[in-house]
């Protein structure tokens, strides 16, 4: 399986990184930019998993390892079955 | 604009924080889990931009700050025009 995990934080969660790079972009001359939050994403394969097993799964890495509950936000993405 | 931005290492370009995450996942007992790769991405909103722009706006921004190019590649999306 071939899939995407993309984790950011929460609403309201303070990003210090994208407030960063929004001022650096401003700083370059790039006035139009309002803000920025940044997330990371990660791209995985895996061996084969059972159909219906593959979302809860993925979940699972994102819980015990990917995301910290307390403050982000995950959403898992099957590229290829 | 609502725009997004990933940006991801080069094919080819180690990755040791996702050769990192695979590892820890398979000790996790996730040992289906091949391998990882880890990328960012960026949120943007800015103020209004002259339409046929924006996509080369964002590009601009990758080259100027979000991405190195020695080592990264970039994909722009446009959320919202």
């Amino acid at each position: 399986m071939k899939a995407r995990v993309h984790v950011f934080l929460k609403e309201g969660v303070l990003d210090p990184q994208g407030k960063a790079v929004a001022s650096a972009l401003r700083t370059l001359g790039f006035e139009e930019v309002a803000a920025v939050r940044q997330g990371k994403f990660f791209d995985l394969e895996t061996g084969p998993l059972p159909a219906g097993e593959a979302e809860a799964r993925l979940q699972e890495y994102c819980r015990k390892l990917l995301a910290n509950p307390v403050i982000e936000n995950f959403r898992v993405e099957i590229l290829e079955p």
